[in-house]
């Protein structure tokens, strides 16, 4: 029935939803980008707008992505254990993993520790691999909870406490300046979340203990630098047993990421993950190399999901100057879809989107629905011919929550089970559960 | 990050939404209205179609609001409750309340009071107060629950039951003419539900009893007019434990209105309720009066939320030419507001939107979806530039259910928590569960 397999590549956009910006004429960054091969492709295909996750509701990069991938927020294993896992650090069941910062914190009278810097001075990779090493060197159990500091990049790291642990306790970050630190609580009635929330503020206790007065900081004091004398964990996660990608949707997934976090969704899902020279997750990234990769893949996987961090960095810069660039940029690198599909030389679905709005005025996300482009040879057209927020608001596909897209793809490829049949779902392709029916000898 | 608050305007047209009526041209009153304001806030913002609670389903104004507010069917308290507390009568757990009616009935051969007029001619209040006062005097208690019974305006009173009791009784009033009255019934299999059930209907049965022969009815006989001669409650309604507005959006809520149900709904979520010289929650109503009390109000208040019964009650008189005038009159109101919002002077975000729709051609309440314009500076635009029914459909936001309203404003607001932070709910800005971290002395 049919010929050839059909393939998809979806490519997330990091962060490209927006708001009019004042510095934009009123208009977003994407409806201001020159996007000759977007809108291209809108103009073959269906639009739309996409809640990730629900109207209104700003989502994280983590949970935006599971939802655009099918699976309920109760199935996103938290943003520590994904980033772990795309830092190659592994976890088993119960042991949880968190996303930390050196920050830089003062102490009022009272005893609290005020956030003055959440990032100290975004203090480079030397210093702070050395302050680490101190943390290391000083911490490895905590009440019978082995316990493991990385530094990563910068100002970040990973924090994984190896025991039998909950998730359900709450940031120490504020996520804001001139804020208190705060004590983590556990967020459910668990003994293990009062247990993990108790081992945590031991940790972070010890932290400001060790760094507050170690060389590296007086010395960067002396230099009138904001001292890193404080590591604060938050987005605990752990491991939670889903379908991997290919159960779930019958697709052969590949991913082509360059940041550790998205890294780890694709790992997290079993999506086999490549990485591209010259890609830095940056607006500096090798835009066409990941292009040309995920033209490479296709032949070979059903699924090849592509991320561009760039996006969201300018959003997050509040630089929606430099996010045009950036978008005119991802526009050029995808040329040569756009030909392919055009001429229908593809069996191809081009998918476009973005896991989340990150509006340049507020630096932050926000719940405004992304924009969505689906494309490919025999497929629904609609009316709408250019790539925006504004124009997707009146394409066929109108207004869907993340959770629809892969159905929604799945049937494109002519592979959604008619309802009412008795089969193995998604497919008929993928029967692993199933047996063949076999003669008596 | 953010220099001011902004904060929130939300105006409920109460019944705006229409259908199209055969006395204009087959227009709705919203599209023949020239309503130039509402027009510019529609052209510089987001709009859409609301469904208060479902696709096809008639909101009633306690519901509609409710839903609007964010909150779910089962919250809320039910309508006899909310006009009670809009009239200052407080209740406590257990306590219920109903509407009521002086109605006029007509005993048959067979012992059923069938209903011939359900206003009692819409009877005076004076004639009704006096017949309030004989049956205040009669019953006081019924099997050991205190009754009271408050005349409110015309016909129109309130019973309240103080005991254990249940609002899950059926209403007494048949809702329509030539329809015997209704005896109350236990909605749900409950030993509460049936007493009260029985309290009620020997309540209405003593109201006939004192009521049929009462001087005032016999007077009223005397000149043809139609005998008050018993009182039918309806729409029981008890205090139900629901998060305050407040607290469940962080935001400081004021309220401007005139009808006791609103006054009712908003003390019931917790917001400051305030009322203004010549409003008469009728189309005589002092429209500039309220929208200039919200604009002094939105200086302190984070949310004011302004109700204008007019066009509903135009729509329950089937007058669609009185409707189109109230809306030109709220139109002509809100000047002000888009003067400051267009010149982005202001930091207010205006919605502009109804707790249901009521067309003129039945005079009751439908399921049709209201139109929803949400403007402010720096938030989406669409395409739309006309503020009606049928040029809202086209508009960005599509057609969504009440109760995503609240999340999408909090988002404007830039206020809703990115999903994934394990930060309190709904607002990093509201942590009154949240501790600091202490330094150990």
């Amino acid at each position: 029935m049919f010929k050839k397999k059909k393939n998809i590549i979806f490519l997330i956009c990091d962060g490209m939803g927006d708001r009019p910006s004042k510095h934009l004429k009123y208009q977003t960054p994407l409806q201001t980008a020159v996007t000759v091969n977007m809108d291209k492709l809108a103009e073959s295909g269906m639009t739309g707008l996409i809640d990730p996750i629900a109207p209104g509701v700003p989502p994280g990069s983590d949970n935006g992505h599971f939802s655009l991938f099918g699976y309920t927020l109760n199935e996103v294993p938290g943003r520590g254990y994904l980033e772990a896992l795309g830092y190659g650090l592994e976890l088993k069941e119960g042991e949880i993993a968190f996303r930390c910062n050196f920050s830089t914190v003062k102490r009022n009278r009272k005893g609290l520790l005020y956030v003055i810097d959440r990032r100290a001075g975004r203090i480079k990779d030397r210093e702070a691999a050395e302050l680490s090493k101190a943390v290391q060197n000083e911490i490895n159990e905590i009440d019978g909870v082995e316990v493991e500091f990385h530094h990563t990049l910068e100002h970040r790291g990973i924090l994984i406490l190896r025991g039998n642990l909950s998730v359900e306790v709450s940031d120490v970050d504020p996520h804001k300046v001139n804020e208190p630190v705060l004590k983590p609580l556990p967020l459910i009635k668990s003994k293990k979340a009062v247990e993990t929330a108790r081992i945590v503020e031991k940790f972070v206790l010890e932290t400001y203990r060790i760094l507050n007065n170690h060389q590296v900081n007086v010395e960067r004091e002396f230099r009138g630098l904001p001292k890193a004398n404080i590591i604060l964990p938050r987005e605990a996660g752990g491991k939670t047993l889903v379908k991997s990608f290919k159960e779930k949707w019958g697709l052969k997934p590949a991913c082509v990421a360059q940041g550790p976090l998205y890294r780890g969704i694709a790992k997290s899902l079993g999506m086999k993950v490549f990485m591209v020279k010259g890609a830095t997750a940056m607006p500096n990234t090798n835009y066409k190399g990941k292009i040309e990769k995920a033209l490479d893949l296709v032949e070979e996987y059903d699924f090849v999901y592509v991320h561009i961090k760039a996006p969201d960095v300018s959003s997050h810069k509040r630089d929606s100057k430099e996010k045009t660039d950036v978008i005119e940029k991802i526009d050029e690198a995808i040329s040569q879809i756009v030909e392919l599909s055009i001429q229908n030389l593809s069996d191809t679905v081009t998918v476009i989107t973005s896991d989340h709005s990150t509006p340049c005025e507020t630096g932050r996300h926000s719940g405004d629905p992304v924009p969505i482009l689906i494309s490919g040879q025999g497929l629904r057209r609609d009316a709408v011919k250019s790539f925006s927020e504004k124009h997707c608001s009146s394409g066929a596909l109108t207004r869907l929550t993340g959770r629809h897209v892969m159905q929604i793809l799945l049937d494109q490829l002519n592979m959604a089970m008619e309802e009412g049949l008795k089969m193995p779902k998604p497919s008929p392709y993928f029967r692993a559960d199933y047996e063949p029916l076999r003669l008596k000898k």
